[in-house]
């Protein structure tokens, strides 16, 4: 049994963690929020107490500030708080120093996504063994229950993926996680979490195909599927984080991730790459001065909190997995719905935040009562999936499931052919041209 | 007669000056090209000496480095240099600097734009009154030559009026002046000058309808017209520097400016306005640095120099009058054609920069042999065009005339309706929607 929890980072993901935090605090004990900005944690507060959303009165919910790179102060803030459950929704950059701190204190550590080096970005596969698996003895032999990317990409579409095996599948396939969101923002152009890290993961394709690590360029492989609820949506091969624990733990031919974009942000989104505006590393002005061009977009783009009041549609987010049992194919399509509107009026969150926020709670939880108390660092899809599918569906994110007769007309065809074939067939509205070099990159199998 | 000139500036229209005036040395005298970065005037130079364009090689050509933001360093330079004519053709933010030297030293001033103040953009009109012609004065007492705005648009445009009104109508009815510039430069996207100081005109549409200043939004009204040579071409109104004075020494109802646009072009511009990528004022990063957006823009767009050696196509800039010759209505088509590859072949630069870097040579050869030489601040239009007209054609801009008869399916109508209307019957590309607010403004007409 852990209890007390502090959260680190005051985003919007931070914020729907904390109200879900307080919502079970029965359950979790004493809450912190701390970051940089000790007003945003404040800010998050109001926003739970405004809505009553502190369960047990008695037990603490109180902020501080912490700069999460200095793993000492970090280290006496755990102790400070007590806290035995650190989750960690600030930035992908701080990982690694807070991951220390736990392995200092002894404490339970959650992420949401893969460590990053600011200089660096779509790091060789598989990324986690650049940063986090590097620390995994040293968790086993302190006894210190990491668990890595426990949000909803990655995170609960891996609880699929065990889902799967451990009760719909004999043997796997393909694994194609589909992301969509068909919700509308009403601005020109916005990012729905952080547009520095959001960008980061576009700039390459890797994938899992064929039992082996492909690149892709970014939008150059594209299909339409017709989703549950959000109907048919353009969706594009995509490099994502829950690939590279995946590949490495499933045991699947592909497994596959996809996003869905609008023809007007993947215009918008050429513009910015193929000008330079995307890239994370600084270019010299005129004058001398030194600016890297994605924070310049980071601070032009709306903030991703700042979305939720007038947001409105759905998310539908899940695995489609094709495989065989009890010696017959079988397809079937693992998902969530969520709605935005509905994130606003329980939490002051827009739908995005919100299923990636509540997932780490639910992981907190399933510490707390010891389910998921591992002693060891672990990727979510080595857990057994059930208790955290449960707690998903009671505290905000029900689970639904597809059969699909296989073969049919909605069946999801994912396989990917040689680039050149992909962009002669591409319906894709991006221009790919000699003109648009960025996007005319040559893939390089490994 | 004076002679010796000092060229302030060394970009593109700067290298096309400096390649014109030494092919005419012979009038101007010794040639000083000088500018902060004086290896950029020395490159200028080589291209002249591998070019042998140095007519007469007892003159002087030679580079210094100059901050012409420095008024007494310039009176020096001046000085030192024996330069009776300065033509700058630096930023716009170094007019009134230079200016004021040369009213401290008694020499002729020639420059091509309208001065600029950094902090602000697309001034109420007549920009002219804010700047220069608060100087008027003083340039008559001191018998100081001025001759503002001498370059293709301000200037040769501004000429084709007063040659409107001296030789082909009694009455002007309408000008509009159509620029288009129908080359390819072979990048994804790029200006055809500095970029700071191009965006900056495209943030309102000052424009000189029924006599009267009117404002529209950037973009919102389209044309198709089938100019010579180049064809059918998309062209949006557009504010521009000599609708500042042409409106107060042309008589007529409207004088309209109209630049050539193509779809791609407008696509990347609105993004990158939409997103506040062109705006001139500093904005504040998560990390406290402040940066001018406009200045990030112009550090990842190509440099327009390296333009010229790829650059095919023409450009086409013309005036289309409409009025009355001997009780008759007449519509007459004023213009200038210009070739990209032959710019280069001949001065090694890119047609833009051949356009309006021949002009200011020109305006100095006048002065140079007395017929321009005011001893007082003019605009183009108030000196006898014939001349300037006649050295253009002999060095390098020919102009052309195309007698249109009225009313024919080969007239220009440029009247402009409410914006509402010219909104709804647009054929623009651009999106013109509450989610493109900088495009939806409402006008003011003045």
């Amino acid at each position: 049994m852990k209890k007390n929890v502090l959260i680190i980072g005051a985003g919007g993901v931070a914020h729907v963690a904390a109200h879900k935090a307080a919502m079970n605090n029965d359950v979790l004990g004493d809450i912190c929020i701390a970051s940089r900005t000790q007003s945003k944690c404040d800010e998050i507060i109001e926003s739970i107490q405004r809505k009553g959303h502190l369960k047990d009165p008695s037990k603490k919910l109180y902020s501080r500030r912490i700069d999460a790179l200095d793993i000492p102060a970090t280290v006496e803030l755990i102790r400070e708080t007590n806290s035995e459950i650190v989750i960690n929704l600030g930035q992908a950059f701080l990982n690694m120093s807070i991951l220390e701190a736990c392995l200092e204190t002894g404490v339970a550590y959650i992420d949401t996504a893969i460590h990053e080096d600011p200089d660096k970005v779509c790091e060789d596969p598989p990324w986690y063994a650049n940063y986090e698996w590097k620390r995994k003895d040293r968790c086993a032999e302190k006894g210190v229950t990491a668990i890595l990317g426990a949000g909803f990409d990655p995170g609960v579409v891996n609880a699929y993926c065990a889902l799967a095996v451990k009760r719909y599948f004999d043997k796997i396939e393909t694994i194609d996680i589909i992301d969509v969101n068909a919700g509308s923002h009403g601005k020109y152009f916005a990012t729905n979490f952080d547009p520095e890290i959001n960008f980061r993961e576009f700039v390459k394709v890797w994938t899992w195909i064929d039992r082996q690590w492909k690149e892709y360029p970014t939008h150059t492989v594209k299909r339409v599927y017709d989703l549950p609820v959000v109907g048919p949506s353009p969706i594009y091969l995509n490099g994502h984080d829950e690939l590279h624990s995946l590949s490495q733990n499933i045991d699947a031919e592909s497994i596959r991730f996809w996003m869905g974009f609008g023809d007007h942000y993947i215009n918008v989104f050429t513009v910015l790459r193929t000008l330079g505006f995307l890239n994370h590393l600084p270019v010299k002005l005129a004058d001398g001065q030194e600016v890297v061009p994605l924070k310049v977009v980071k601070a032009l783009l709306p903030d991703p909190k700042t979305l939720a009041p007038n947001y409105t549609g759905k998310t539908c987010i899940g695995n489609f997995v094709k495989g065989i049992k009890d010696g017959k194919p079988r397809e079937l399509l693992i998902y969530q719905v969520s709605d935005h509107k509905a994130a606003y009026e329980e939490v002051e969150s827009q739908g995005i935040s919100y299923t990636a926020g509540v997932p780490p709670v639910a992981a907190a939880m399933l510490i707390a009562d010891g389910a998921w108390d591992t002693r060891t660092m672990v990727n979510v899809e080595e857990l057994d999936p059930e208790p955290f599918i449960a707690i998903l569906d009671r505290i905000g994110l029900p689970t639904e499931f597809k059969e699909i007769e296989p073969g049919s007309a909605e069946s999801f065809d994912g396989t990917v052919r040689d680039l050149e074939t992909e962009i002669a067939e591409s319906t894709a509205t991006v221009t790919i041209s000699a003109a648009n070099p960025m996007i005319a990159v040559a893939p390089k199998p490994r």
